[in-house]
């Protein structure tokens, strides 16, 4: 991937991809959840500089984050003069968790992202905006993210880029040390760590997905280079499980022209 | 269309679709939201036939929905055998509408969408079970339908096919009179109506949908048939408008293979 040693070509090619994208859409305004993370501080950066004004970075923190979020966040709305605004989600969570005592942490955290994702929808309404997406490619292809959660967005301009790049890709755009610097979180719990829940740090992690994806290696060449077979299945094997998550909802052929199948008008057509 | 004048054989192709796509998701449960509606008891009938007691119909009413659509619900549950459940989501449109006072029907009716879709997921979680969708082809074609709310699901055995042909098809399946002969409504409040909000009833609508992506008339052969020049330009209008509610978020290309673009595995392939 040469583009990825050069930050200013993809960061020129993302702003071109995001005006082009916005504008066949004929809406103006964008909005974004901004969660303290890198992922959405990337797109946050990206956004600013080309919408200003018409840019909303919307902050949706509960009893569970952790207390860093906030404040890094702001950290990046002050130093790139972002538009912003908090809302409170945690009393959609008090009514969830009083209903469903039993629920284990996934469940829990599959229904704060989704009340992430209503309440953020809810604003692109209310502005007339549209949800810019913040999920990285190691995220997608792990199928680490909720689906019509923290997946849902009309456009993202970082779903192709491996989030062990992304370190690099932020430090280039000026996003602060303290995000830059702090272990990946979904940040459900506090001190809740990406890698440590999955096993494996993301530069382990994207060595493997770049072998499979990029070099189209097979999993008996992979296993020549990487020695960790445990590693090598379990990703091999959950870019399968999830691919659901990368998909629209599977529709059952009846008419000549039916959606997914041969009914596939472009986004962008004018007529 | 000559299937849909067989609905023996629409049925057969159906539950065949059904048991191949659920099998092939490793997934035994399937689980429905269940309104009281058309749609929801057509799907809810075919389930019942193959997953008998892996399926769950799950009601969400509000203190907004129409009394009918439970009592029309329960009849459906107790003739076809039904294992079902009814969850409150009230609580969750309080803390809405509390925080949102200007909120208007259409922010409403959304977020009322999310939330079941999220209610239905997490029970799809503890269930160990797969979302079955219920949009048919006119709401997808139109677009009446809330985004990552009831267009939400895994699997759609009915998104082709017009909601003018289901009423036939769900008096083949033996849905009952009550739930047959009501007018089709989203049911966000007591008393509304698909038809009176569209100004158009579904024989009109589908009559022109059917010329235009069937037939692949152009508007005007349309207009030559179909004299209502305000009708056909909406129709046609909403299905480009409304394309983005049935693709995935356009992801920008950086790497080789990227979602959406060339990174395209099969749904089922095994390794």
């Amino acid at each position: 991937m040469p583009m990825q040693s050069n930050w200013s070509l993809v960061k020129k090619h993302l702003i071109e991809f995001l005006k082009d994208e916005v504008r066949n859409t004929g809406i103006k305004k964008v909005i974004v959840g901004l969660s303290g993370g890198l992922d959405s501080a990337v797109v946050s950066v990206l956004l600013q500089e080309i919408f200003k004004d018409d840019f909303l970075a919307v902050m949706m923190p509960t009893q569970y984050s952790s207390e860093n979020s906030l404040t890094d966040a702001q950290e990046l709305i002050q130093k790139f003069g972002i538009r912003a605004e908090k809302v409170e989600i945690g009393k959609y969570l008090d009514v969830f968790n009083k209903a469903n005592q039993n629920a284990n942490s996934l469940r829990k955290g599959n229904f704060s992202a989704r009340m992430r994702m209503a309440t953020l929808y809810d604003i692109s309404a209310r502005e007339n905006a549209l949800v810019i997406g913040t999920s990285n490619k190691s995220e997608l292809l792990l199928g680490y993210g909720t689906i019509f959660g923290d997946l849902a967005s009309a456009i993202n301009p970082i779903g192709d880029i491996y989030k062990s790049d992304l370190f690099s890709f932020a430090q280039f755009l000026g996003v602060p040390y303290s995000i830059v610097s702090k272990p990946p979180s979904a940040d459900l719990f506090d001190g809740q760590s990406d890698e440590v829940e999955i096993g494996y740090t993301y530069s382990e992690i994207d060595t493997v997905f770049k072998l499979f994806v990029e070099d189209r290696l097979s999993k008996s060449e992979i296993l020549k280079l990487v020695q960790d077979k445990n590693l090598v299945e379990m990703l091999i094997s959950r870019i399968y499980k999830n691919q659901f998550k990368r998909k629209m909802p599977i529709i059952a052929k009846i008419t000549d022209r039916t959606f997914g199948h041969d009914f596939l008008y472009a986004r962008d057509v004018q007529i």
